[in-house]
């Protein structure tokens, strides 16, 4: 955003369901984005935050689920998710080796501002997230510091930017260049207009695979246009999702599992080494942290209207996916790597 | 087969891998596919049995996982090889009403071959697995009888019938006519040719959402050239993979996870109220029932080679799934329901 | 019950909560139980059923949930409880070789009582559970036959009676006569009285493990009064779990799984043969299968409120398995086996 | 160790099976267990490291799986071994907000030890396990760096100490002192010795609960000897599983699974805020990170002859806890906590 050129502007529209003012997880309110950017001789990786609601969210906790495609990978905080269907922390997105840095960094955030944590309460579960951006970005160089989350967290707002930022600078994506896509969908239920919205962080696919709306785009790109070797799939996509629809954990669970259709629809078959983690929460409604009444009352989705949600889920992962590479532009990185941008060929 | 016209006959290729012979799962030596048909008045319907390998199954298990894509089916003997991760049965096809006649028959057969069952040994776990066909069926005449699977089952051979036969009479697939359709993929590793093939049952899917080879054809059947209403999607489909690689339980579940990928190509969202079920086995190796040895040895893919398996998982689905569709006729069912032929828009 | 001598009345009380007036399942209201036994020659089997509430289960869905302890099962109906998190028929439990036939007449018995079901609106999940009893049943004589599940469903009340009854009549537990099972807790929260009522099948154990309230007297029995041969645990358990307490289906899998730490105390492993299912459901509130409303409220549990249900679970699990044993007579059945009671023992 | 004072030199033995020499997680030969301990003041916290092979775990990585009893936890990288069924670093436990340092630590031994990680190859997944000392330990003040967790991976040998040492140190256990616990149990099979052994970090239950050998000895503390006030149980417990025997990750899960029996014979429920994780693993076969055949081969157990294994993992749990108790001694901690010993009552 900020101006950005996305997919739409290319004149091609995924799906049929009405998109949101941002096109953006940020269209569900409350939710905010925030990225700190690395980028400077051999160090392309960053920090992208997402801050799920206004309130405190350990003291306001959000009904959640996280959906795990293919497990090669180590994001944090999942476990507790699938549990106890709650998620009390913002979420943050990093490179393999920031995850360690990244929970720290976050336990500390919570901590300040939550002085009952660790003494009259519990602890708390913080959920970090990670793609492993080891061929831009010298990884082994471990650059994240606790201040560049806090400072994700503090830039955190509505209108973010996507492409190689925060989390995303030293990500590829198709062979291409990758990062942080988003998008969303309105949907029209109960006489209401309620919000689908995602971010991805791409960093999964081989070239030859890419399809842009049904168009195997990569393979024309490999066999006319392209200079690269083919290689491997050795990557990752993380899924966030975001929706002001009152769903249970369990519902949230059922459509977190629905963003591998879209994913798919861009020409990837979840590789052996692809960290696939879907994390999805509803904004609808809180789990109090100090809630007193022993019986409580959640709305819900009518199961049988949970279809177009399913859609919206589908369309917006095809659209995020496009949108993290159409916004990237071309990158050179660590050990001579580069990676062009799909704006060069589409 | 026998000569139907299926999907590359339209000049549709999808993927890139190579085929085998059959084009099915047939190509996996040893399994064999047979039909019974009930294809009277407002009778639809029928039973469709896999046998997965020439010797017994019950002595000669095979391992295999399951993977539940959306778990709204009835589908039975699922939990034991998700346990075990092994067969030790043929896999019988029916509708969802005709699960229990499978259950009981397919014991009875399998009581017959074995007459240690239930007396010097434990019991069996037959595999049945269902769609729901009430369009075009009368479902609640629960026509399948016992027969009808030890007919499907003596009838199975190598070439077989695709379409609107066995279970797949009655079905549905994106509100055009579907059932039975197969496909395979043959890949090179360890210096040897190894072959994956798949059956699938169809009976899912809006017809606004078909798509074949990238091209939205439903969304221009559906405007153009169709009379019907659009329905929501209730259906399901299961997916058999076979295949001769080595494979332990856990890699075939990470493959059978795979299917989804090729499913979602032909453009279906997994709705709500589809038992979408992978069952995945391999031949390459047998699992004794009376196994003398206390500590076994199992050959497994070198699990960095897998990928290629993978894509070999999605291909086969998109294109057995086109396959299911193009070759069954048009059908008139019970209660004056019709379902036309993708044939006719192709 | 109806008199029957419990292990209460040997001045064995289990665990600390208080009990319900008849400490079973239907202590629950709503709650019924019926069997119909097949005692006679080497045909020592039968059918137990269990009607969740006094409405029509499949247009008033109870939330439920389902957990599996071991797999080694061939139980019915459990992917789609843990896909929609209800369940829609009453429960049958009976012999391994019966679950066919139980799958048939449930089928018929929800077809006569909903004329939509496969016309109107889709199918149903019929809810099928099972245990091996062919060590003191001809369990090849596949004897169970529909009339004996109407029959069971139609005998249904509020005191049954437990042990070698049903589908307990040919079930073994820690090598002595088991079967049916119950026991009941109640929980005062909300300032109101809730109760938790569970059923099992038992079918499982080792002599040398079987423990009362601590006392290892199973290796007493086996060193001093047992003239059998130890023999290799082969068996299974099913545990029903109902409760008033409004519980989500996230929330009534997290109590399914503590029913396990009540079995543990008196002495199982959980062999590798064991088919251990635990299905928990609440009576709480209905799913309306006709729901109109597209946001629908449900009450839960405050989750930091659920440690006495914890509780209460395992209680239950370990008083229902002995209550089984404890009300079952000694059994001689096919080929000469026989069980003998731990009556004998106590 | 160390000539402390065990369970069984008090007379109680749990179980049947041989133990090992140490009667510890060290008796399968190549595991070592290495302590830090910070115990100063109101800092009652540590480290400990299970080095779970003598090679290098990353190039020989081994077979392994985790289970998860309630995951009302931190513990990170259980993801991967879920999906790839292998472990490739040590295993790391501390407290809760020790873990994103845990992980740095871990990462950069992983990355000191192997030059190729993150630049000729992926990245590594680092094994990192809490509990929540909070009650005895200043746990906001986050003592844990970096230099403890080299420290106890320094240290690591086959003889070491129990109870509140390391990572131990300000655990609780049925609201008396609790830590570190191990045992082992030695099995006959394929006419060779192997070796079962355990190590558990015990930070859970109710004092009401604690029972030993079958005697409900928390109830005589409680209402006869005990001066403090019942608390809700808010604790955890880790459970790792070391063998020589070559099982599968499948068969390791499904061994995984059977410590919860041994846990609920001390008395335990599994309360809703227990992170209660098992991590087994087997050394008797390596998966190479640079393995160059496409097929390999791979020893594992006879699945018919498990359960001699799943009794094993439940006496070591049951006994692990005891001794995990018994070694500890009375503690004083921050803000005036204190626990008694297990010794003081047995």
């Amino acid at each position: 955003m900020h101006g950005q050129k996305r997919i739409r502007d290319y004149g091609i529209n995924i799906g049929e369901l009405p998109i949101g003012p941002f096109n953006a997880i940020t269209d569900v309110k409350g939710v905010k984005v925030g990225h700190c950017t690395l980028d400077s001789g051999d160090m392309k990786t960053g920090v992208t935050a997402v801050i799920p609601h206004t309130g405190n969210t350990f003291l306001e906790k959000l009904p959640a689920a996280v959906y795990v495609i293919n497990g090669f990978g180590k994001s944090v905080g999942t476990m507790q998710v699938a549990e106890l269907g709650t998620i009390e922390t913002p979420l943050i997105l990093t490179n393999t080796f920031g995850v360690g840095t990244g929970v720290n960094a976050l336990t500390r955030y919570m901590l300040d501002n939550n002085e009952d944590i660790g003494i009259d309460t519990g602890t708390v579960n913080p959920l970090v997230f990670e793609c492993n951006d080891s061929y831009l970005n010298n990884i082994r160089g471990m650059y994240v510091q606790e201040e560049h989350v806090r400072s994700a967290l503090a830039a955190s707002g509505t209108d973010f930017l996507e492409g190689g930022v925060g989390a995303g600078t030293g990500m590829s994506c198709y062979k291409l260049k990758g990062g942080i896509g988003s998008s969303s969908r309105k949907l029209e239920m109960d006489s209401s207009t309620f919000t689908l919205g995602m971010l991805v962080l791409t960093n999964m696919g081989r070239l030859n695979d890419l399809t842009v709306a049904g168009r195997q785009i990569g393979k024309e790109i490999k066999y006319s246009r392209y200079s690269g070797e083919e290689e491997a799939d050795k990557g990752s996509i993380i899924i966030f999702i975001a929706t002001d629809l009152p769903l249970s954990s369990r519902q949230l669970g059922r459509i977190a599992r629905r963003a591998e259709c879209g994913i798919a629809r861009t020409g990837n078959n979840i590789s052996t080494g692809s960290g696939e983690i879907v994390m999805a929460f509803s904004t609808a409604q809180n789990i109090l942290h100090y809630e007193k009444r022993e019986i409580i009352e959640q709305r819900m989705l009518n199961e049988e209207m949970i279809d177009p949600v399913f859609q919206a889920v589908a369309e917006c992962a095809e659209e995020a996916v496009l949108n993290s590479m159409i916004t990237a532009d071309k990158c050179s990185g660590w050990a001579g790597h580069e990676r062009e941008s799909l704006k060069r060929y589409l």
